[in-house]
């Protein structure tokens, strides 16, 4: 076992809210938001790193995460965000290396994967929300830093003859930028590949005049114009926004789940974990019957309206598997509820989907479901009587590896879509789970979402909507055998097998950011060459150079 | 350095022809083709491993690409290809596990690249050149011998009660299927995820009625019809090809290049090595002025016809360069010749494509650069006078990581694009290199290609044709410091840098296999659980199970 995994995992929790910041300054000037990079050195997660020059964690990173969800929810007034630094002549100098190289594989894994999701939720908010982003680099900007510019809308950097962009982690490290670099230079910011290979290479990074003829950023300002620069264009970038003018948002409340030994438990969502089987069984509940009905009463409740509730608690508990819980390969994915209040609230949430609200919890309820997708644990939804798969929690059933049904003839068992399968909960892929599970007959895809009822376990297994649908004598062992079977095998097999089957179809930059970079990183990360006794993450910093095993994979 | 590397590194040769194949059978019936697996289990590579159940190493498989190139050069008249056994209720057994177990990390990579490459060679003949390929199962297949079959247009299995395709790397070594298996599964077939998920984790593998329902295999026989089955299906794929009815086709003569420790020397493409500074110089020669006006002249020429001779050559360049040269991780890349005459022969070589033999010839053309684009070295290109990076020659500085033009006012130096550059010679991501490089600007590939005239340095840089263009006083130090920073960086981080920067824009399989797929592939190669003492690579066939490190990544 990687003895580093357990004793590296510092205790993290990804409840926080901006009066607890350590890190970060929201600032509010009507319709622009400034969110301003100051990282406390001594703050970070673990003490045995210092957070210089705007380095960053994942504590750093959580809080960066919590800020721009606030900013959607919170604030329906911003309809635009100035990312900038209160250091001087420092932007951020990325992921902090002493952290990186004193972590698990795991963890760096981990790291990687949220900060990802963090960067490209912001490009979801500039995509869905009319929030656009503008990072203001006022000082030097390096790799997981730089990273953070390309995840927004536009890159200004001031031009002071020594502030600089770079992705130094090559170079440097001997390691990738594993933050969307590689992939947003080229696919995003369509520098030449030639360039970008030049730009890959050099620690120092490009600045002034070339960083823009390169692509790199969108305009250099010397320091005294750089801040009306700055105000000037988050002005207009504002005054495209399609949002409200004014408030009010709505708050989200802490989700402060009970939480033991081997569960945790919110209003909604509950995890429940087997240790000695390797299994956490995430169970998550319905709306009850009778949701408000206009969104001003939805608007109301505000963190306690269902889609919002259940969905913030569910994000957080793959979260909180995925970080807290590595020994757990294994998911069982249970519903339960009210079929009927399900299918209600999906048609209220799309019939209101142009308000403003309704909008941010579909496309939150879309980013969480994506973090299913790209969480590297097998899922297995079992649909028993009394569940309640039907429409958006039917999402969960084809976000799984496998859906197993129960066929007991005397006891009714059924699934149902809604038109919240038909579209609004695309995958990373860009098509929906439907669509991505019927590529072989795309057709069927309309045809089962006009259908309009209910699907019993004959039905479903006949429309390809569930894997198996054993009857009540053999429920019981090939559940179990399933279960048993997957928990022995390798889990970095499985992980890799996994990270290929749920991605059919097109592939998207997100996708290649989770497929084709993630995938390589997480070579580099374990190679001598990076993280042995000679390598440059391990050489970086100290006196002594990197020795490398020349010979080229 | 990894101790293995070279010690586990076969001699192998890539040149072979059909009379000194060893395990496999090419037999000829008009317009079909049968091509036999008949591993001869002591006639590894190495000593260390029995190829039992035609089972394969790289040895195989390099027969199994010579006989798919000869397919086209030679026998035009071959309209389709069943690919069978002639093992008794065998097909394949896959790679062959004691040779992956008994390689280097670095050893099993290229092994995966290069079958990669063979299967894709079987789509694109099938694609472009009218042969389609019928796999005839008439035994068990696993592993890497349904990606085999995987690669053909269509999959007949036998349904004689045993017989099943089965992808048994997850469940019993550990690994991924790694030569396109798990994608061409859900994107090539579109299997759906979840059946996906159960083929990939059962060991047995599936056959009979369900093999065909989940879309694994197109038909199942049984053994009494099968043979009949398969020939009549043949005939009907044969029926759709566009190819000539008759010969004679070409004979693809040995290259017999003249080889010392530190070169390689072919007729039109030569490689020089400098072990001390890790680099190699390629150079290819254009072709001379004077070539063959008609086809048939072109024809009698063979394989002697420059296109085909110099691409041939650089083909096995590279492939050398990959296999026996692990330490040299930077190329230059060198050209020198006549332009007019590259360029004479480009505008040929279109005049004349709708000619099965110069369609062969572009289509080779293409799939040498692509496995340009795909070896794990940088290339550098080097632009002088008296080189000739025109038309196609042009397309290896558009290969390259980065180019670099002198500006001598004293002396001409040119490029040249031709037609060439605007379509035949597609990347794998579906665009040209031209596309690729001016992803930002795409109205710039048009207006360069209509140009019709050369460019020079500042002409060049202007364009963005090139990466820089330093003059006379600064060329040696500029070219050699750049070489010198490039050998001195991790190679690792370098494969995973190229292997990002090098395919922006769209995904195709044919990119997922190569990024996703295979980068990780190469991260599960160096796991614990995979290779360490009691990982499951290393603990298969020996009485002792295998003991996972469970924490998921």
């Amino acid at each position: 076992m990687d003895a580093a995994t357990q004793a590296a995992t510092p205790a993290v929790s990804f409840d926080t809210s901006p009066e607890r910041y350590r890190h970060w300054k929201l600032a509010f000037d009507g319709p622009i938001a400034t969110l301003s990079m100051d990282v406390q050195e001594d703050a970070g997660l673990s003490p045995d790193y210092k957070l210089k020059l705007n380095s960053y964690d994942l504590g750093v990173d959580i809080e960066l995460a919590d800020a721009i969800q606030r900013l959607r929810f919170e604030h329906p007034e911003v309809h635009a965000v100035v990312v900038t630094s209160l250091k001087e002549r420092i932007f951020c100098a990325g992921a902090n290396i002493f952290m990186l190289r004193g972590s698990s594989h795991a963890w760096k894994v981990n790291f990687c994967k949220f900060t990802n999701e963090t960067r490209l939720a912001i490009e979801d908010a500039s995509a869905h929300s009319g929030i656009r982003f503008l990072a203001a680099l006022n000082g030097i900007c390096a790799g997981g830093g730089y990273e953070l510019a390309l995840a927004c809308d536009e890159i200004f950097l001031v031009d002071d003859g020594n502030s600089a962009v770079s992705l130094p982690e090559t170079p440097l490290l001997g390691v990738l930028p594993g933050t969307g670099g590689l992939t947003r230079v080229v696919d995003k910011r369509k520098v030449r590949r030639d360039l970008a290979d030049v730009f890959g290479t050099v620690a120092e990074g490009v600045k002034g005049k070339r960083a823009v003829e390169w692509r790199l950023v969108d305009a250099v300002y010397p320091t005294s114009q750089f801040k009306d620069r700055v105000a000037a264009r988050a002005k207009e970038l504002a005054a495209k926004s399609d949002r409200p003018s004014g408030g009010p948002g709505i708050t989200l409340t802490p989700l402060a789940p009970a939480v033991t030994d081997t569960s945790v438990t919110y209003s909604a969502v509950s995890i429940e974990i087997d240790r000695d089987k390797r299994v956490a069984t995430l169970t998550v509940a319905a709306p009850e019957p009778g949701q408000p009905d206009t969104v001003d009463a939805a608007q109301a409740l505000g963190a306690r309206f269902w889609p919002l509730r259940a969905f913030r608690e569910l994000d957080e508990a793959l979260l909180r598997l995925r970080t807290h819980e590595p020994l757990i390969g294994t998911v069982v994915v249970k519903t339960r509820g009210d079929q009927e209040a399900m299918l209600a609230m999906d048609e209220w949430l799309l019939a209101n989907q142009d308000h403003w609200l309704v909008r941010e919890i579909i496309h939150f309820m879309k980013r969480t479901l994506k973090r299913m997708d790209l969480t590297s644990r097998s899922f297995f939804a079992l649909i028993e009587p009394e569940s309640c798969f039907a429409g958006t929690l039917f999402e969960l059933a084809l976000a799984s590896d496998r859906s197993y049904m129960l066929d007991d003839p005397d006891r009714d068992n059924t699934i149902a879509l809604s038109a919240m399968n038909g579209g609004p909960l695309k995958m990373s892929n860009g098509l929906t789970r439907m669509q991505t599970r019927f590529l072989a007959e795309p057709e069927q895809v309309d045809a089962l979402l006009d259908r309009g009822q209910p699907f019993d376990p004959q039905e479903a297994m006949a429309a390809g909507l569930v894997s198996f649908a054993p009857d009540d004598i053999d429920w019981d062992d090939e559940v179990r055998l399933a279960i048993e079977s997957r928990v022995a095998l390798s889990p970095d097999a499985l992980t890799g097998m996994e990270a290929n089957l749920r991605f059919a179809g097109p592939e998207t930059m997100e996708t290649k950011i989770f497929g084709r970079l993630t995938a390589w990183q997480n070579w580099i990360f374990i190679r001598p060459n990076a993280v042995g006794a000679k390598g440059a993450l391990t050489a970086y910093g100290s006196h002594s150079r990197p020795e490398f095993d020349f010979n080229r994979v």
